[in-house]
Parts: C-alpha cells; sequence; structure tokens
C-alpha cells in the first residue's frame, strides 16, 4: 500500500475521548483488500445482512485512511450524484452524509423532509424509485415506516442506502458504531482477541423498537470472538423481536435482560445508550431511571457509547470525562459513511491508499 | 454536425416502453439550429407562446443529443447560479431541474417550500423578484397562485422558468411531453406525416383547471399536422377556459369533448392522463369513472402518457406493459431541462455539438 | 495592490439609486491592509463588537474590490464547507449567504428550517454544536432565542457568524448597511469627514427590540466623526436597552429620541427604517405613523435604508425614485458576505488583490 500523499487533518471531536485512526491502522497494516471494497460497487445497504464482518471491518480500515488522509483533491466522488430523501426529520445522519458527499466532490439532491414532496399528494414510493432512476446515482434515505424500502425497492434500479426505516434498521450507524470500537480498541477486530481485551457489553435500549440499537447488537453479534457477554437493559422480558432474538440463540456470546442498570454497571466495559424508542409514529423517552451520570458505578475505563441525539438518559456532566466515547463516534460517522459511499458508487480507485 | 465525442450513457426508465434518443436525431439529421438555440439566451419561458414548435423540435433535439452522449466532462454550466423557488410543494419537477442544473456542473440555490421565506413576513413577489436579481443568474419558480408569475416579473431582471403557477402553465411539463412524444414517433415533428402517423389524441382532464394539460395542449396545437384528432375527456361541459378556447377556435384540428373516456378509447393513439385539478388552494382528485386499467379498452400500440404523480386514475397493473410512456416520458425530464437551461444561461457554445 | 486582472462584471439592483463600488476605492486607494484581514481567520462574528471601525472598513473596501471584479475563477473557498443553520426561517439572509458560498466555490450544508433538525426531539444547541465541529468548516446561524448563540458556542469550535438571534444583534446586516453608506458617500470612512458630508441619520425603529436596527446603531456609534446627530423615531420612551443606552451615554453624537417621524424628516439625510419588531416570538408590524411614501418631506438628496423584507411602512412608490437606496443596499449584501466569509476561512491569499 502505498503511503497517504497529503498532509493529515485534524478533524476530531472537542471533548471526551480522542480516537486514532492511525491505532487501527497500526494494529492492522496489511494493505487494504481491495477485491472485497470493488465488490461493494452498485451494491445497496439495507440491513446488518449487507455489512458482514469482514466488509466492516475492511470500510473501517478505509475510513480510517480516510480520516487520516486529505483526500479531497483526489475528488473521489466528482461526477456522482447522490439523493438524500429523509422522510423523517434528521439533521445528524443527513447532514453527516451530506458533509461526506461534499467533502469528496459529489454533488447533493435534497429532499429534507417529506412535506416537500409529491407524496403529500399521495405518490408511491415506489413511483418515487421510479423517478430517483432518473435523477441521481445513489439513494439515502430514511422513513418512518419499516415496509418503506420495500416499497421503495420496487422501482428503484439505484444503490440505496438506509438511513433508518421506522423501528426496522439503520446499518450505516451500526458501521458508525463499530469504527469508535475498533479505533478505540484494535484488538476487537482479531479473530482470537486476548482475553482481557473481550468485553462485556451492556446495551441500555429495546433493540425490538430501537433501529439503531438493533443494528448495533447485530453487528456485535458478528464479532463474538470479541465479546465476553451482552447484558441488555430493558423494561421489556423480550426486547428483542422474532430476527434478532433467532441470532442470539446461533450465538455463543452469554446475552442477558436486566431491568436495572445498576445491577450490571460496575463489570461493564461498553455502554451502549439510545434514548429514542419509535413506537408507531410517536417517541417514547427511556425512564429516567435508567440514566447515567458521573455518579453511576462506572469501572474507570468503561467508555459509553450514544447514537444521539440523547436526552436526559446520558447526562451533560460525563461529556468531558473519559467515559464519553460518544462525541468521538460520533465525529467518526463522516469518516465511515464516505468510505462506504466511495465503494458503492465504485470510485475506490480514485483513492491513493492502493499500488 | 460533430459526432458526439464521448461514450453514450445508459440512463432510462426501469419499466414500459423504452425511448431511443438516437429514433430522432436519425428521423431529422441536420445540424442543430445554432442560431435559434442562441436567441434563447436570457429569454425567459413562461408560457407555451415562449416555445413555438421550431423552439420545441430543437430542444428535444438538443435533448436528445445531451442524452445519447455525456456531456459532464464539458461543464456547461460551471459558475452559473440557478436559484429553485418553489412556493408550492414539489419533488419531481423541483428534484428534474435541481439534477438537470448538477449534472452540468451548475450551482443551486433551493428554496423547498414557501414556509421558509420571507413571504410568511409577509414580502412581497416583487421584492423577491428584486432580492433574486443580486444573488443568482436564473430562476425556476413554482407557485400556487396563478397571477405569481405577473408580480415576481415586475421585480425580476434575470431568466424566469415557470414550473407551474396555479392554473396557469406548466411550459416545461408540455416540453418534456413532447420530447417523449417525439422519441416514441420522430414523424410528429415533419411538416407533412404520413396519414397513418397521424395521431388521436385523448386528454383525460379539465385543460382550464389543469396547468400542465393546458400547455400540453397548446403545445399540441403547434403540432397541428401531427394530430388526427383531440378528444377531451371531462366532466365539464366547457373544460378548456378563454384562452385555450380561442386557440382552438383558430386550429384546423377536430376537438372533441366527451364525458365517459369509454366511448372513444379503442380509437386513441395516444391517451395523456392528469391526476391534479388545482382548484383555489385545494387537490380535487378525478372521479374514478375515468380511471385506465390493463382491463380498458386500449388498441395494442395506444401509449399513455402522464406527467405524474399519479393516483387511482392510472393503474399501476399498466407498469410493466407496452402502453407504459410515462415511466419514459418521466425518465426524458433531466434532459429536456438541461437543454433549455443550457440555452437560457447563453452556454449552447460549451457542448460539443456544434462544428 | 495589483490590478485586477479580470473583467468586472455588472451586478446590481434593477431599481432606484445604483451605488459604484469603485466610489469607495477610489476614495480610498491604499493597498488593503492585509494584515488585519488576515488576523480575522478563524474569528467568529457574534455582536458588532466583533467587527470594530477598522474591520468595517477594511472588509467593505475587499467586498468593492470583489463587486468589480470576478474572482470566481480563483475558487477563494474551493474545498470549504459553510453550514448555514436557520431555526429561524429566511430567505433573503440564507441565500445571500448561500450565494456567497457557492459564487466563491465553497460547498453548503443547508438546514433551512428548525423542524427538520433533531431539536424537535429535544437536542440541545450544545450538541448540535460539537455535531458541526465533524461536518464543516464555519457555520452561519439564525434562532429566535437570544440566548442560542451562548448555548450553541459552548460545543461548537468552528467559527460562527451570527445571522440573527432572536432580539440580540445582526452584525453582518449592519455590515451591509455601512457597506452601502461607504459607497454612497465614501468620505463616511474619513477620520474627520468634511463638514458638510456629516449626516443626520434619522432611525425608524426600537433598537432594543430589533437586531438589525440594535447592530447597525452600535456599528453607527463607531463611525462617530460622520454622524451630526442620530435621532430614533420610536413610540417608546426608551427604545435602546441596557448595552445600546450605556455606548450611547460614552459617545459624543447627539442621539434624540422622538415618537413622530414628521418632526425631524426634512432635516434627515439618512432614514433607516425596519419594519420588523420581533416581541417574544410573535411579530409586531409597526404603527402606520411612522410610513414613509413619495409624498413625505424629505430633501431631494435624502436617502432610504432598510434591511427587508419591508411592509407597510415604507411604500413602494419610492422604490424608483432616488431615495431608495434600500435596493442597491440589499445587491451588495452577497459581496459583503463573500469578504467576511473569504478572511473568516482564511482564504484571503487566494483573492488577487495583493501583490
Amino acid at each position: 500500500m502505498s503511503a497517504p500523499t497529503v498532509a493529515p487533518r485534524r478533524r476530531t471531536n472537542s471533548r471526551g475521548r480522542q480516537l486514532d485512526p492511525l491505532a487501527l491502522l497500526e494494529h492492522l497494516p496489511a494493505d487494504l483488500d481491495l477485491e472485497l471494497l470493488r465488490r461493494l460497487r452498485d451494491r445497496s445497504v439495507v440491513t446488518h445482512r449487507d455489512l458482514p464482518r469482514a466488509a466492516v471491518i475492511e470500510l473501517c480500515r478505509l475510513a480510517a485512511h480516510m480520516e487520516a488522509s486529505d483526500v479531497a483533491s483526489f475528488h473521489p466522488l466528482d461526477g456522482k450524484l447522490v439523493i438524500t430523501a429523509f422522510f423523517e426529520a434528521s439533521t445528524r445522519t443527513r447532514l453527516s452524509f451530506e458533509s461526506a458527499v461534499a467533502r469528496l466532490d459529489g454533488k447533493l439532491l435534497s429532499v429534507p423532509d417529506a412535506r416537500v414532496t409529491g407524496v403529500a399528494k399521495g405518490e408511491t414510493l415506489q413511483d418515487i424509485g421510479e423517478m430517483f432512476n432518473g435523477y441521481g446515482d445513489l439513494v439515502v434515505m430514511r422513513h418512518p415506516q419499516t415496509e418503506a424500502l420495500d416499497q421503495i425497492l420496487t422501482g428503484l434500479d439505484l444503490p440505496l442506502i438506509n438511513a433508518g426505516n421506522g423501528s426496522g434498521e439503520h446499518p450505516t450507524q451500526a458501521l458508525v458504531d463499530w469504527y469508535a470500537l475498533l479505533k478505540w480498541r484494535p484488538s476487537l477486530a482479531d479473530s482470537e482477541p486476548p482475553e482481557d481485551q473481550r468485553i462485556h457489553l451492556g446495551v441500555v435500549g429495546t433493540p425490538g423498537a430501537m433501529r439503531a440499537v438493533k443494528s448495533f447488537i447485530f453487528m456485535a453479534l458478528a464479532f463474538a470472538p470479541a465479546i465476553r457477554k451482552i447484558t441488555v437493559v430493558s423494561e421489556m422480558a423480550d426486547p428483542f423481536g422474532a430476527d434478532l432474538h433467532e441470532a442470539i440463540e446461533r450465538t455463543s456470546i452469554p446475552v442477558e435482560v436486566i431491568h436495572d442498570i445498576g445491577d450490571e454497571l460496575p463489570d461493564l466495559d461498553v455502554v451502549y445508550m439510545n434514548s429514542i424508542a419509535l413506537l408507531g409514529d410517536s417517541y417514547k423517552q427511556l425512564d429516567t431511571r435508567y440514566r447515567i451520570t458521573t455518579g453511576s458505578a462506572l469501572k474507570p475505563e468503561t467508555v459509553i457509547m450514544h447514537p444521539l441525539a440523547r436526552r436526559e438518559e446520558l447526562d451533560v456532566s460525563l461529556d468531558d470525562s473519559v467515559h464519553n466515547l460518544y462525541f468521538a463516534q460520533a465525529a467518526g460517522a463522516v469518516y465511515v459513511r464516505q468510505a462506504l459511499l466511495v465503494c458503492l458508487l465504485g470510485r475506490v480507485h480514485r483513492l491513493p491508499f492502493f499500488d
């Protein structure tokens, strides 16, 4: 692999733990698997199944290269047109995709909310998919209804990135999450991580109703050797839903559901939180019993993740602590999405990381 | 005319009848009328009168050249700034204009809906027009009120494209429609088409209240030699309105109004449908008596057009049939708008189609 | 200073008084103060205090150079990404910033209104600021609440331009206003303007409740030698608020408050109007007693300014008169904002105006 030929640039979180993309690259110094990355061309990313473990690792390594270098001068997405279709309001996800596209010199068509669309006149998602075929090269879609993906894919011929569908999935958020984890502890990518590096993962939330949590746990199951145990903190007896339940049945990872975060907190290495439960069309805020503050019984080295936006469950008193991985997690989102877009749009060869 | 120097690119509809831009170019092989296209510079396109027959044919031929080639590398709109001001919500029309601009390397200022504008604070369209003078090079405007065009033109010095004004007109939709018709049957552009090529055109809708239908029929009247008869299917006794009524009086084309589509359907060559009737500020859905499905008594070669979005009047069972011209019609919209923008913005000379 | 090397371009108002950027440049022919402009790099512009008199003059001179030349071919903002975050609706201000960025080849992430953001889910501005750190290079923000600026600055590391915060300030509007005044009468920039050039400034409005008026008067106080008197026309006994009141106490300029514009109108050289009073979250229209028309007792050479949008207080009968400076004022907005963005983003050296 050729060394990056351009000056590294600073772009990280202002507070909390800092993550270094070079840590991941030094732990896994082999050349990028160009064939694997090229095979992603024209693919859609709809669920966690579209991002198996090997693809996650290579995409995260590619993202680390992009974070450590300045690739703008290579214009990787020059001439490519990405449609961001957000039928459900979002700033964070939409802007991180749009920033990724703009930084790589791609172009954008933006649908910031459903009210400005023909949907208000009764247009079907199938017809909208057919329309998008002629207008762009890739679609990033968020929609409040789980079944919206199947509907648009009936008409759409372009690659589609699912940026959240109802209580379905949010696979690129899981990719963002694992990019943070792999920079934080690169040995999690090993096939046999050292015993003392394996993590007890606490997840606060209801995966069956929370798409980001669901995709994150699905992806975690693919990293089984790295995970000592998963503890889900939820008020529901079975918080998983059918698909995830089945996947958990097949894994060797011990998975436990508890109802009070305090019981296991002192043993957790990673706490993954989420504030938003999508129940029907309304948002339900988590009970404040599930709240974490600087007063919680965390091990000194425990890190907290959160896909954000947060509410009271994650106290701002933690922002300046070493537990705060969530700001670094968020700051990595643009690079992960850049890596994915470059692959899906068939522009890997424009990057300077290959001989 | 020099041959296109760049590789052709695929960009068409996924289902229904496919249209080939080369069919039009081979039927009319003469050099493009550069002088005619250049005279469009700095012009506005407000009604069908701004697009006479000769301009329609040349713009469609230019669009066909652009559809058959890849002109992005010539950066035809480099340095030009287009304002898309949609005071009435639309995705399809706004995105097709924005895609056209972005593909040609122009820049965009987007006003996706009226609620984000100073209009909410009582600002007049005249003042908004004066504002736009300093901000961009061309304005594409949609507005729910018919008289909005006259108001903004009082202040605006830039070329304006009317993308729909109340129950007024939508002239570039008519251009999109005729681009599809001329690719489908290029002899319609002849001054004396063969008798068996002339069409019986059925129009389902009320032109006086539906701007897209109105502009389409006005443009059809300019192609009189190509049209055997026009049959309008409407529940109203006089569906035309004063202007169109007068134009019909002057034409040699037989024009008939009927109340039930079934009566004439077996004789129609082209059926033009539309679902949305703008009555005041509300939308009125067509009676389902005017619905077409695969069970309707269509001739095998009849084609159906629709500016979309559709509702129940155009059944999805037709999507995979050879009657479906509407998806190809929609797919051509970006090229027609590219051709028009390049002319109005004085950038025809950047294209590679002239010696 | 090297002469502009590119062709001048026309871009001005269609009606009212025309302003010539060369008038300012010929009155102040010295080289631009490159050191002063470079020191603005990475700075935020939150209040009038961030734009002291010397900076205003240099930014206006830089804007005049940019208005007189065509600098697009130097791509001054190439690779820079500006986030326009308008949590309060605005077309005029947002589009003038976006036009400025696009014309200089920068890229944009646009948040056209608050409803499309995570704010609807309870996200804090502090977290939004942290998010923006990873997504762009500079933020332009408007917000209906005065205290929003302090909140976002807790999380934001990027330079911020305040495009209006509640009843707080709108400092770049004041820069736009003074750019118009300095083109109109360049001697206002002198340390000792000739006595007959000094102006009696009438301000119709309540600075304490109107951010644009407040910032304009603060900036006027910095040009004390140029101002003979300030007369504020307001229905309130003390229309200033604490901060401005204190600044007025320290100035040598006579400041008077009157309740009827007619009393002083015949003596005013400049009338600054504003229609919008932000009281809480609602807009209050000025009493029509404060209205100016062609029938008002204006001196022949008096000019009227208005940040627009206007309502009835500024009659359209004035649009074609020589009193109309407001359209020229508006037309200059893009150049002032270009000058500011180029400085804050550290790209002054890309411009061709320095040896």
